[in-house]
Protein backbone atom coordinates (compact mmCIF):
# COMPACT_ATOMS: atom_id res chain seq x y z
CA UNK A 1 0.00 0.00 0.00
CA UNK A 2 1.27 3.49 -1.17
CA UNK A 3 2.57 6.26 1.55
CA UNK A 4 0.63 9.42 1.13
CA UNK A 5 3.24 12.60 1.12
CA UNK A 6 5.10 10.24 -1.52
CA UNK A 7 6.22 11.54 -4.70
CA UNK A 8 3.84 8.37 -6.16
CA UNK A 9 0.66 9.03 -4.35
CA UNK A 10 -1.47 10.87 -6.32
CA UNK A 11 -4.34 13.50 -5.41
CA UNK A 12 -7.13 15.60 -7.50
CA UNK A 13 -6.64 19.09 -6.72
CA UNK A 14 -9.94 21.40 -7.66
CA UNK A 15 -8.98 24.33 -9.87
CA UNK A 16 -10.85 26.99 -9.85
CA UNK A 17 -8.31 29.14 -11.11
CA UNK A 18 -9.01 31.58 -8.52
CA UNK A 19 -6.97 32.92 -5.26
CA UNK A 20 -7.73 29.64 -3.13
CA UNK A 21 -7.14 26.69 -5.03
CA UNK A 22 -4.10 28.36 -6.55
CA UNK A 23 -2.80 28.07 -3.22
CA UNK A 24 -4.36 24.73 -2.19
CA UNK A 25 -2.10 23.64 -5.60
CA UNK A 26 0.84 24.86 -4.31
CA UNK A 27 0.23 22.99 -0.72
CA UNK A 28 -0.64 19.83 -2.56
CA UNK A 29 2.84 19.90 -4.53
CA UNK A 30 4.74 20.96 -1.45
CA UNK A 31 3.25 17.90 -0.43
CA UNK A 32 4.75 15.95 -2.67
CA UNK A 33 1.48 14.41 -4.25
CA UNK A 34 1.64 13.89 -7.94
CA UNK A 35 -1.25 16.09 -8.75
CA UNK A 36 -4.32 15.94 -10.99
CA UNK A 37 -5.99 18.77 -11.89
CA UNK A 38 -9.73 18.97 -12.33
CA UNK A 39 -11.57 22.38 -13.39
CA UNK A 40 -15.32 22.69 -14.42
CA UNK A 41 -17.04 24.95 -17.02
CA UNK A 42 -20.00 24.73 -14.94
CA UNK A 43 -21.93 27.66 -16.96
CA UNK A 44 -19.94 30.26 -14.72
CA UNK A 45 -20.31 33.79 -16.35
CA UNK A 46 -16.92 34.03 -18.02
CA UNK A 47 -14.08 31.54 -18.97
CA UNK A 48 -11.30 34.06 -17.61
CA UNK A 49 -10.69 31.59 -14.46
CA UNK A 50 -10.60 28.53 -16.61
CA UNK A 51 -7.50 29.99 -18.48
CA UNK A 52 -6.00 31.01 -15.34
CA UNK A 53 -5.70 27.06 -14.54
CA UNK A 54 -4.81 26.43 -17.18
CA UNK A 55 -1.92 28.27 -16.76
CA UNK A 56 -1.22 27.27 -13.51
CA UNK A 57 -1.14 23.97 -14.02
CA UNK A 58 1.15 24.45 -17.49
CA UNK A 59 3.39 26.78 -14.88
CA UNK A 60 4.06 23.61 -12.64
CA UNK A 61 4.06 21.23 -14.95
CA UNK A 62 1.42 19.43 -14.71
CA UNK A 63 -0.07 17.73 -17.19
CA UNK A 64 -3.29 15.83 -16.21
CA UNK A 65 -5.87 18.68 -16.07
CA UNK A 66 -9.19 17.97 -16.95
CA UNK A 67 -11.99 20.74 -17.47
CA UNK A 68 -15.52 19.31 -17.58
CA UNK A 69 -18.26 20.55 -19.00
CA UNK A 70 -21.36 20.65 -16.53
CA UNK A 71 -24.23 23.24 -16.95
CA UNK A 72 -25.19 23.89 -14.16
CA UNK A 73 -27.72 26.77 -15.48
CA UNK A 74 -30.07 24.00 -16.42
CA UNK A 75 -30.32 24.48 -12.73
CA UNK A 76 -30.22 27.72 -12.15
CA UNK A 77 -30.63 29.14 -8.64
CA UNK A 78 -27.87 31.70 -8.60
CA UNK A 79 -26.47 34.88 -9.76
CA UNK A 80 -23.60 32.68 -11.40
CA UNK A 81 -25.30 30.05 -13.44
CA UNK A 82 -28.37 32.83 -14.69
CA UNK A 83 -29.05 35.75 -15.30
CA UNK A 84 -29.36 37.21 -11.97
CA UNK A 85 -27.47 40.36 -11.32
CA UNK A 86 -23.94 39.91 -9.44
CA UNK A 87 -24.46 42.19 -6.14
CA UNK A 88 -21.74 45.16 -6.29
CA UNK A 89 -20.55 46.67 -2.86
CA UNK A 90 -18.60 49.81 -2.38
CA UNK A 91 -16.98 48.24 0.72
CA UNK A 92 -16.01 44.63 2.30
CA UNK A 93 -18.12 45.77 5.02
CA UNK A 94 -21.35 46.02 3.38
CA UNK A 95 -20.98 42.25 2.32
CA UNK A 96 -23.93 40.88 4.18
CA UNK A 97 -23.81 37.85 7.03
CA UNK A 98 -26.88 35.27 4.65
CA UNK A 99 -26.11 33.38 2.02
CA UNK A 100 -26.05 35.67 -0.89
CA UNK A 101 -27.21 34.86 -4.25
CA UNK A 102 -23.72 34.10 -5.61
CA UNK A 103 -24.54 30.83 -3.55
CA UNK A 104 -24.60 27.95 -6.35
CA UNK A 105 -26.86 25.03 -5.11
CA UNK A 106 -24.62 22.24 -4.01
CA UNK A 107 -21.58 22.93 -5.97
CA UNK A 108 -18.51 22.13 -3.72
CA UNK A 109 -20.66 18.24 -3.51
CA UNK A 110 -21.23 18.21 -7.11
CA UNK A 111 -17.67 19.27 -7.62
CA UNK A 112 -16.39 16.60 -5.23
CA UNK A 113 -18.30 14.12 -6.36
CA UNK A 114 -16.72 14.81 -9.53
CA UNK A 115 -12.89 14.41 -7.91
CA UNK A 116 -13.84 11.37 -6.13
CA UNK A 117 -15.02 9.74 -9.92
CA UNK A 118 -11.40 10.14 -10.87
CA UNK A 119 -9.97 9.69 -7.65
CA UNK A 120 -11.20 6.47 -7.94
CA UNK A 121 -9.74 5.74 -11.93
CA UNK A 122 -6.58 7.26 -10.65
CA UNK A 123 -6.34 5.98 -7.15
CA UNK A 124 -5.89 8.69 -5.90
CA UNK A 125 -6.13 8.78 -2.21
CA UNK A 126 -6.36 12.93 -1.43
CA UNK A 127 -9.19 15.44 -2.50
CA UNK A 128 -7.85 18.49 -2.12
CA UNK A 129 -10.33 21.94 -2.21
CA UNK A 130 -9.94 25.58 -1.21
CA UNK A 131 -13.20 25.71 1.10
CA UNK A 132 -12.75 28.60 3.64
CA UNK A 133 -15.07 28.71 6.81
CA UNK A 134 -13.78 32.41 7.88
CA UNK A 135 -14.72 34.87 4.61
CA UNK A 136 -17.85 33.32 3.77
CA UNK A 137 -19.20 31.03 6.87
CA UNK A 138 -22.58 31.18 5.55
CA UNK A 139 -21.82 28.68 2.73
CA UNK A 140 -23.22 25.45 3.89
CA UNK A 141 -20.82 23.18 2.29
CA UNK A 142 -17.62 25.22 3.23
CA UNK A 143 -18.15 24.01 6.37
CA UNK A 144 -15.81 21.40 8.65
CA UNK A 145 -18.92 19.01 9.29
CA UNK A 146 -20.03 19.19 5.90
CA UNK A 147 -16.32 18.27 5.06
CA UNK A 148 -16.15 15.51 7.50
CA UNK A 149 -19.65 13.89 6.12
CA UNK A 150 -18.74 14.01 2.53
CA UNK A 151 -15.66 12.40 3.37
CA UNK A 152 -17.39 9.43 5.78
CA UNK A 153 -19.96 9.12 2.11
CA UNK A 154 -16.57 9.06 0.10
CA UNK A 155 -15.40 6.48 2.20
CA UNK A 156 -18.73 4.26 1.68
CA UNK A 157 -18.78 5.11 -2.15
CA UNK A 158 -16.07 3.58 -3.85
CA UNK A 159 -14.76 0.32 -5.47
CA UNK A 160 -11.75 1.30 -3.46
CA UNK A 161 -13.68 1.47 -0.14
CA UNK A 162 -15.20 -1.97 -0.87
CA UNK A 163 -11.66 -3.07 -1.50
CA UNK A 164 -9.49 -2.28 1.59
CA UNK A 165 -7.67 0.81 -0.41
CA UNK A 166 -6.08 3.67 1.24
CA UNK A 167 -9.37 5.79 2.91
CA UNK A 168 -10.33 8.82 0.34
CA UNK A 169 -9.08 12.08 2.85
CA UNK A 170 -10.55 15.22 2.05
CA UNK A 171 -8.20 17.79 2.48
CA UNK A 172 -9.33 21.68 3.31
CA UNK A 173 -6.03 23.55 4.24
CA UNK A 174 -7.67 26.85 3.74
CA UNK A 175 -10.74 26.08 5.54
CA UNK A 176 -9.91 27.99 9.14
CA UNK A 177 -7.00 31.01 7.22
CA UNK A 178 -8.59 34.48 6.58
CA UNK A 179 -7.62 35.63 3.31
CA UNK A 180 -4.56 37.80 4.45
CA UNK A 181 -3.24 34.31 5.87
CA UNK A 182 -3.93 32.84 2.62
CA UNK A 183 -2.39 35.07 0.62
CA UNK A 184 0.83 35.31 3.21
CA UNK A 185 0.64 31.07 2.68
CA UNK A 186 0.36 30.97 -0.70
CA UNK A 187 3.20 33.84 -1.13
CA UNK A 188 5.58 31.47 0.98
CA UNK A 189 5.13 28.70 -1.42
CA UNK A 190 6.00 30.73 -4.52
CA UNK A 191 2.25 31.87 -6.10
CA UNK A 192 2.04 34.33 -8.36
CA UNK A 193 -1.07 35.53 -7.70
CA UNK A 194 -0.59 37.70 -10.77
CA UNK A 195 -1.95 34.50 -12.76
CA UNK A 196 -5.44 33.77 -10.84
CA UNK A 197 -9.14 35.67 -10.95
CA UNK A 198 -11.50 35.58 -8.09
CA UNK A 199 -13.79 37.79 -9.77
CA UNK A 200 -17.24 36.81 -9.84
CA UNK A 201 -18.08 38.76 -13.58
CA UNK A 202 -15.24 40.20 -15.19
CA UNK A 203 -15.20 42.41 -17.80
CA UNK A 204 -15.27 41.00 -21.39
CA UNK A 205 -11.46 42.26 -21.49
CA UNK A 206 -10.97 40.65 -18.37
CA UNK A 207 -10.93 42.69 -16.01
CA UNK A 208 -11.72 42.39 -12.20
CA UNK A 209 -14.89 44.27 -11.29
CA UNK A 210 -13.25 45.28 -8.00
CA UNK A 211 -16.99 45.03 -6.32
CA UNK A 212 -18.51 42.00 -6.00
CA UNK A 213 -17.80 39.92 -2.94
CA UNK A 214 -14.93 37.90 -4.17
CA UNK A 215 -12.98 40.84 -5.44
CA UNK A 216 -13.38 42.88 -2.03
CA UNK A 217 -12.50 39.70 0.13
CA UNK A 218 -9.85 39.53 -2.29
CA UNK A 219 -8.35 42.86 -2.20
CA UNK A 220 -8.92 43.29 1.87
CA UNK A 221 -6.60 40.28 1.79
CA UNK A 222 -3.55 42.00 0.02
CA UNK A 223 -4.46 45.10 2.04
CA UNK A 224 -3.81 43.65 5.21
CA UNK A 225 -0.66 42.00 4.25
CA UNK A 226 0.44 45.52 3.33
CA UNK A 227 0.48 44.16 -0.40
CA UNK A 228 -0.93 45.10 -3.83
CA UNK A 229 -3.09 42.98 -5.97
CA UNK A 230 -1.17 42.16 -9.25
CA UNK A 231 -4.60 41.37 -10.59
CA UNK A 232 -6.32 43.93 -12.99
CA UNK A 233 -9.18 45.91 -12.45
CA UNK A 234 -11.94 47.37 -14.24
CA UNK A 235 -11.61 50.37 -11.65
CA UNK A 236 -8.91 52.40 -9.79
CA UNK A 237 -8.67 50.52 -6.41
CA UNK B 1 -43.44 24.01 5.80
CA UNK B 2 -44.80 21.68 3.17
CA UNK B 3 -46.05 18.45 4.18
CA UNK B 4 -43.94 15.20 2.48
CA UNK B 5 -46.86 13.02 0.48
CA UNK B 6 -48.65 15.60 -0.68
CA UNK B 7 -49.56 16.82 -4.18
CA UNK B 8 -47.30 20.35 -3.13
CA UNK B 9 -44.77 18.53 -2.43
CA UNK B 10 -41.43 18.29 -4.80
CA UNK B 11 -38.66 15.22 -5.74
CA UNK B 12 -36.19 14.75 -7.87
CA UNK B 13 -36.48 11.08 -9.47
CA UNK B 14 -33.06 9.86 -11.10
CA UNK B 15 -34.30 8.43 -14.50
CA UNK B 16 -32.29 6.68 -16.46
CA UNK B 17 -34.73 4.96 -19.20
CA UNK B 18 -34.31 1.17 -17.39
CA UNK B 19 -36.23 -1.14 -15.90
CA UNK B 20 -35.54 0.08 -12.32
CA UNK B 21 -35.70 3.92 -12.50
CA UNK B 22 -38.83 3.27 -14.09
CA UNK B 23 -40.50 1.83 -11.34
CA UNK B 24 -39.08 4.27 -9.03
CA UNK B 25 -40.78 6.86 -11.31
CA UNK B 26 -43.89 5.09 -10.61
CA UNK B 27 -43.38 4.75 -6.94
CA UNK B 28 -42.90 8.50 -6.74
CA UNK B 29 -45.97 9.49 -8.39
CA UNK B 30 -47.97 7.00 -6.35
CA UNK B 31 -46.55 9.29 -3.30
CA UNK B 32 -48.41 11.70 -4.65
CA UNK B 33 -44.73 13.75 -5.13
CA UNK B 34 -44.73 16.55 -7.90
CA UNK B 35 -41.93 15.18 -9.73
CA UNK B 36 -39.33 16.42 -11.47
CA UNK B 37 -36.80 13.80 -13.73
CA UNK B 38 -33.26 14.07 -13.92
CA UNK B 39 -31.45 11.86 -16.78
CA UNK B 40 -27.72 12.04 -17.61
CA UNK B 41 -25.85 11.72 -20.79
CA UNK B 42 -22.16 10.66 -19.46
CA UNK B 43 -20.46 9.44 -21.73
CA UNK B 44 -22.81 5.85 -22.12
CA UNK B 45 -22.57 3.49 -25.17
CA UNK B 46 -25.87 4.51 -26.55
CA UNK B 47 -28.23 7.30 -26.45
CA UNK B 48 -31.68 4.61 -26.15
CA UNK B 49 -32.01 4.58 -22.66
CA UNK B 50 -32.38 8.85 -22.57
CA UNK B 51 -35.09 8.15 -25.59
CA UNK B 52 -36.94 5.58 -23.02
CA UNK B 53 -36.39 8.32 -20.02
CA UNK B 54 -37.81 11.17 -22.40
CA UNK B 55 -40.99 8.94 -23.32
CA UNK B 56 -41.17 7.76 -19.78
CA UNK B 57 -41.67 11.15 -18.71
CA UNK B 58 -44.21 12.20 -21.78
CA UNK B 59 -46.22 9.18 -20.66
CA UNK B 60 -46.41 10.56 -16.95
CA UNK B 61 -46.83 13.78 -17.84
CA UNK B 62 -43.92 15.16 -16.50
CA UNK B 63 -42.78 18.41 -17.77
CA UNK B 64 -39.91 19.33 -15.44
CA UNK B 65 -37.18 16.76 -17.06
CA UNK B 66 -33.55 17.95 -17.20
CA UNK B 67 -31.19 15.58 -19.46
CA UNK B 68 -27.91 16.46 -18.06
CA UNK B 69 -24.45 16.32 -20.28
CA UNK B 70 -21.22 14.99 -18.09
CA UNK B 71 -18.97 12.98 -19.83
CA UNK B 72 -17.52 10.80 -17.57
CA UNK B 73 -15.43 9.45 -20.33
CA UNK B 74 -12.66 12.33 -19.09
CA UNK B 75 -12.09 9.87 -16.90
CA UNK B 76 -12.59 6.55 -18.07
CA UNK B 77 -12.00 3.58 -15.52
CA UNK B 78 -15.59 1.58 -16.90
CA UNK B 79 -16.92 -0.72 -19.66
CA UNK B 80 -20.17 2.12 -20.04
CA UNK B 81 -17.27 4.82 -20.38
CA UNK B 82 -14.62 3.57 -22.31
CA UNK B 83 -13.65 1.57 -24.96
CA UNK B 84 -13.61 -1.75 -22.55
CA UNK B 85 -15.80 -4.52 -23.94
CA UNK B 86 -19.09 -5.25 -22.17
CA UNK B 87 -18.50 -8.80 -20.82
CA UNK B 88 -21.30 -11.11 -22.10
CA UNK B 89 -22.51 -14.51 -20.50
CA UNK B 90 -24.44 -17.10 -21.86
CA UNK B 91 -26.49 -17.55 -18.24
CA UNK B 92 -27.03 -15.52 -15.13
CA UNK B 93 -25.37 -17.99 -13.17
CA UNK B 94 -22.03 -17.03 -14.85
CA UNK B 95 -22.28 -13.49 -13.58
CA UNK B 96 -19.73 -13.07 -10.90
CA UNK B 97 -19.58 -11.99 -7.43
CA UNK B 98 -16.89 -9.04 -7.74
CA UNK B 99 -17.39 -5.84 -8.70
CA UNK B 100 -17.91 -5.63 -12.68
CA UNK B 101 -15.91 -3.36 -14.93
CA UNK B 102 -19.26 -2.61 -15.95
CA UNK B 103 -19.49 -0.60 -12.47
CA UNK B 104 -18.61 3.36 -12.99
CA UNK B 105 -16.27 4.85 -10.14
CA UNK B 106 -18.65 7.27 -8.11
CA UNK B 107 -21.20 6.98 -10.50
CA UNK B 108 -24.27 7.31 -8.12
CA UNK B 109 -22.47 10.01 -5.81
CA UNK B 110 -22.36 12.15 -8.80
CA UNK B 111 -25.97 11.62 -9.56
CA UNK B 112 -27.21 12.35 -6.40
CA UNK B 113 -25.34 15.06 -6.02
CA UNK B 114 -26.46 16.81 -9.42
CA UNK B 115 -29.60 16.07 -7.97
CA UNK B 116 -29.12 17.66 -4.59
CA UNK B 117 -28.39 20.81 -6.68
CA UNK B 118 -31.52 20.69 -8.60
CA UNK B 119 -33.28 19.54 -5.33
CA UNK B 120 -32.41 22.60 -3.34
CA UNK B 121 -33.60 25.20 -6.43
CA UNK B 122 -36.89 23.19 -6.98
CA UNK B 123 -36.73 23.16 -2.77
CA UNK B 124 -37.81 19.23 -3.35
CA UNK B 125 -37.26 17.72 0.05
CA UNK B 126 -36.95 13.77 -1.57
CA UNK B 127 -34.54 12.45 -3.92
CA UNK B 128 -35.09 8.89 -5.76
CA UNK B 129 -32.82 6.48 -7.03
CA UNK B 130 -33.24 3.27 -8.14
CA UNK B 131 -30.28 1.38 -6.42
CA UNK B 132 -30.81 -2.22 -5.46
CA UNK B 133 -28.10 -4.03 -2.92
CA UNK B 134 -29.50 -7.58 -3.93
CA UNK B 135 -28.61 -8.05 -7.47
CA UNK B 136 -25.83 -6.06 -7.78
CA UNK B 137 -23.99 -6.59 -3.72
CA UNK B 138 -20.96 -5.50 -5.38
CA UNK B 139 -21.29 -2.09 -5.98
CA UNK B 140 -20.56 0.22 -2.92
CA UNK B 141 -22.79 2.61 -4.12
CA UNK B 142 -26.02 0.53 -4.04
CA UNK B 143 -25.47 -0.39 -0.31
CA UNK B 144 -27.77 0.98 2.15
CA UNK B 145 -25.25 2.51 4.16
CA UNK B 146 -23.80 4.73 1.60
CA UNK B 147 -27.30 5.87 0.76
CA UNK B 148 -27.23 7.01 4.78
CA UNK B 149 -24.15 8.56 4.79
CA UNK B 150 -24.79 10.44 1.25
CA UNK B 151 -28.73 11.48 3.31
CA UNK B 152 -26.25 12.57 6.24
CA UNK B 153 -23.97 14.62 4.09
CA UNK B 154 -26.76 16.16 1.97
CA UNK B 155 -28.54 17.36 5.18
CA UNK B 156 -25.35 19.27 6.27
CA UNK B 157 -24.46 20.77 2.02
CA UNK B 158 -27.07 22.82 1.31
CA UNK B 159 -29.23 26.65 2.16
CA UNK B 160 -32.03 24.48 2.68
CA UNK B 161 -30.08 22.26 5.68
CA UNK B 162 -28.79 25.69 7.00
CA UNK B 163 -32.31 27.46 6.86
CA UNK B 164 -34.18 24.72 8.46
CA UNK B 165 -36.30 23.79 5.44
CA UNK B 166 -37.56 19.97 5.44
CA UNK B 167 -34.69 17.96 5.68
CA UNK B 168 -33.73 15.94 2.71
CA UNK B 169 -34.98 12.37 2.17
CA UNK B 170 -32.86 9.70 0.00
CA UNK B 171 -35.73 7.55 -1.21
CA UNK B 172 -34.35 3.97 -2.27
CA UNK B 173 -37.88 1.93 -2.69
CA UNK B 174 -36.16 -1.06 -4.42
CA UNK B 175 -33.36 -1.32 -2.44
CA UNK B 176 -34.25 -4.64 -0.74
CA UNK B 177 -36.23 -6.47 -3.75
CA UNK B 178 -35.07 -8.89 -6.27
CA UNK B 179 -35.36 -7.65 -9.80
CA UNK B 180 -38.89 -10.23 -9.86
CA UNK B 181 -40.21 -8.09 -7.02
CA UNK B 182 -39.25 -5.25 -8.44
CA UNK B 183 -41.05 -5.83 -11.92
CA UNK B 184 -44.32 -7.15 -9.80
CA UNK B 185 -44.68 -3.96 -8.30
CA UNK B 186 -43.94 -1.68 -11.31
CA UNK B 187 -46.80 -3.82 -13.02
CA UNK B 188 -49.30 -3.47 -10.34
CA UNK B 189 -48.20 0.00 -10.62
CA UNK B 190 -49.12 0.30 -14.39
CA UNK B 191 -45.46 0.77 -15.94
CA UNK B 192 -44.65 -0.60 -19.36
CA UNK B 193 -42.15 -2.16 -19.11
CA UNK B 194 -41.49 -1.89 -23.19
CA UNK B 195 -40.67 1.45 -22.75
CA UNK B 196 -37.87 0.70 -20.63
CA UNK B 197 -34.43 -0.66 -21.70
CA UNK B 198 -32.00 -1.92 -19.72
CA UNK B 199 -29.02 -3.22 -22.08
CA UNK B 200 -25.76 -1.57 -21.65
CA UNK B 201 -24.23 -2.77 -25.09
CA UNK B 202 -27.49 -2.83 -27.55
CA UNK B 203 -27.31 -3.11 -31.23
CA UNK B 204 -27.20 0.22 -33.55
CA UNK B 205 -30.82 -0.52 -34.10
CA UNK B 206 -31.59 -0.59 -30.38
CA UNK B 207 -32.03 -3.94 -29.65
CA UNK B 208 -30.81 -5.40 -26.32
CA UNK B 209 -27.85 -8.02 -25.91
CA UNK B 210 -29.62 -10.45 -24.36
CA UNK B 211 -25.61 -11.13 -22.64
CA UNK B 212 -24.89 -8.35 -20.80
CA UNK B 213 -25.76 -8.53 -17.10
CA UNK B 214 -28.32 -6.48 -17.12
CA UNK B 215 -30.34 -8.34 -19.82
CA UNK B 216 -29.49 -11.42 -18.01
CA UNK B 217 -30.42 -9.75 -14.81
CA UNK B 218 -33.73 -8.38 -16.51
CA UNK B 219 -34.87 -11.75 -18.08
CA UNK B 220 -34.72 -13.50 -15.16
CA UNK B 221 -36.48 -11.43 -13.54
CA UNK B 222 -39.30 -11.91 -15.49
CA UNK B 223 -39.06 -15.62 -16.14
CA UNK B 224 -39.52 -15.74 -12.39
CA UNK B 225 -43.32 -13.73 -13.15
CA UNK B 226 -43.90 -16.16 -15.03
CA UNK B 227 -43.81 -13.32 -17.60
CA UNK B 228 -41.89 -12.82 -21.33
CA UNK B 229 -39.95 -9.45 -21.43
CA UNK B 230 -41.51 -7.08 -23.61
CA UNK B 231 -38.33 -5.33 -24.32
CA UNK B 232 -36.69 -6.48 -27.85
CA UNK B 233 -33.96 -8.40 -28.31
CA UNK B 234 -31.37 -8.72 -31.11
CA UNK B 235 -30.76 -13.21 -30.35
CA UNK B 236 -33.66 -15.02 -30.01
CA UNK B 237 -34.46 -15.22 -25.79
Amino acid sequence: MANRMSDTQNAVVLLSGGLDSATVLAIAREQRFKVAALSFRYGQRHEQELNCAERLCQQAGISQHVILDIDLRKFGGSALTSDMPVPKHGDVREIGDKIPVTYVPARNTVFLSLALAWSEVLQASDLFIGVNALDYSGYPDCRPEYIAAFQQMANLATKGAVEGQLPIRIQTPLIDLTKAQIIRRGLQLGVDYGMTTSCYDPTAEGLACGGCDACLLRLKGFEENGLADPARYATKI
